[in-house]
């Protein structure tokens, strides 16, 4: 990546986030979906137009037991690695927006750990075979799962204070 | 780790999941709370009847500029390592329940990516020392931070079917 590829407004840090390993991940799967670069949605209600169909999780076989006790309907949260992301962006101009703000303040597929997370719910659920249908989500095709955790609105809807 | 430490009901992996490496983490900052083993609350609700100024986020200040544009009052996901956590659980048995469960439909902290996430509330910034308070969260002190997100209900909550 170079200082051109900067958009105005925007700065990147002066290392990347990748040199230094503190911990590591095993991807436990991947998202299929029909998204591309090219026709991918802008966001997750895009997405609930397309084909519910087409959208799954297929988890690696041999983490399947772990899906024992989900339910089909149940809410889900799942979380993928954009391995296409930049980590280094650390202030962003959405194309959408006038004006850059910091990429914690973004939910922009680039940050310093590009895990992201999405709500979904089980619209079908194979044990066996470790195929999860979604309702939607506006993901890349093949793009690997790092978790999935059962949703709870105590934990994921911040408090009312 | 070995097999005596399973439960009754609970089954481990027969592989580690740290053994292959997929993708790296760069931890960004500590969550810093009044709890340790041993007075660790159970869960988040226990936690906001604590004293909320012990909690807060320390973000490495090589990373400040990326908390432009948060606000107070604003509801933020926070991402962590469980650095303690066991990852080749694959179902598991809470000590409130009768039955084990798989690994991905429980919040258990051991799971093969030990993220865990909690959605929390800014109750001050100061984006110069990357310090952020927050107004609860049941996590160890010291936890290392892996990503902040703001939260968006469409993203965040699943979706009616």
């Amino acid at each position: 990546m170079t200082q051109a590829e900067i958009r105005d407004g925007e700065a990147a840090l002066d290392f990347d986030p990748s040199e230094r390993v503190d911990a590591t991940l095993r991807f436990v799967g991947k998202i299929r979906t029909p998204w591309a670069r090219g026709n991918c949605p802008k966001n997750v209600a895009r997405a609930r137009e397309g084909d519910m169909s087409d959208m799954y999780v297929e988890l690696d076989p041999v983490f399947a037991q772990g899906l024992e006790g989900l339910q089909i309907g149940q809410g889900i949260m799942l979380m993928y690695w954009m391995h296409e992301a930049r980590r280094d962006l650390i202030t962003q101009k959405p194309r959408h927006s006038d004006h850059a703000r910091g990429t914690f303040a973004l939910r922009s597929p680039n940050r310093p750990n590009p895990v992201a997370l999405s709500a979904v719910r089980i619209t079908s659920l194979d044990i066996e075979t470790g195929v999860i249908g979604i309702d939607a989500i506006d993901c890349f095709d093949g793009t690997p799962l790092v978790d999935i955790k059962p949703c709870y609105t105590a934990i994921d809807t911040p408090p009312d204070l």
